[in-house]
């Protein structure tokens, strides 16, 4: 338990790093790169879904490789989220992003922190652990969907 | 020297183990994933960029971080080139792709070897060795590109 609360405390220490300034040249770009790294987090971490959900046989291997780019991925949509990007473009960003910071924060916070549980568990190269740690880093994702993204 | 050859044979096995394989539910998926990878990519190589022409100032820890995340980058992409993705979707990948894949591979493990390279620059915390670094990655992904993508 001491592990995983500091690695919260650590995956909290690099989202608040990010600073959701104007990094990008144009606000298309914040957008077209949150949705970016979401879709390749997206395949990744469904090929991890696959062996937890028993639809693809377990690869221990390939589980740590996949859970390795999920992590970082996970790290890095929130500085795309730069005020008025719910606004322009094609997106499905709900206003609430901006009107509700705090919760937006403690929601990357949390996916941020189970992708780091999720790797740590895919190291242990035991398909239970594995399954184990697929669960609560869904369930983050949805959580954050259902209330930050509209349908 | 031995320890920039042994980074780019590192390089070159991360890229073989790679298969080209449809792990992509569709192939416009394939596609997607590959240009999605290309753009966080050059987002955050842009950003060492602008530090390393002297267009924006030189912060020694972010030139570390964006290192990081284009090293992962670089290894992703190749597998989204999935044999008879020229004739989809909305891409520049040109057919010789396929029909001169040890070239393109041989772009590609050389991009994996700079991006592995800069990113040793990187944590050296020293602007000319990051300078130094940033000119060959960059050749890296424009010989490629010359090559290998439509205008």
């Amino acid at each position: 338990m001491k592990v995983a609360a500091s690695l919260v405390l650590a995956a909290a220490a690099v989202v608040m790093a990010t600073p959701a300034s104007a990094q990008f040249a144009k606000p298309e770009d914040a957008i077209k790169y949150r949705q970016s790294v979401m879709f390749v987090m997206s395949q990744h971490f469904g090929r991890i879904g696959a062996m937890a959900t028993d639809k693809a046989p377990y690869d221990a291997k390939a589980a740590v490789e996949n859970a390795e780019i999920v992590a970082m991925m996970a790290r890095l949509p929130w500085a795309g989220f730069v005020p008025g990007t719910d606004k322009i473009g094609n997106t499905r960003a709900k206003p609430e992003i901006w009107t509700e910071q705090v919760k937006f924060r403690e929601h990357n916070e949390k996916l941020v922190g189970e992708t780091q549980k999720l790797l740590a568990a895919a190291k242990t190269n035991n398909l239970d652990n594995l399954k184990a740690a697929f669960k609560p880093t869904a369930a983050a994702c949805k959580s954050c969907h259902d209330d930050f993204r509209n349908k």
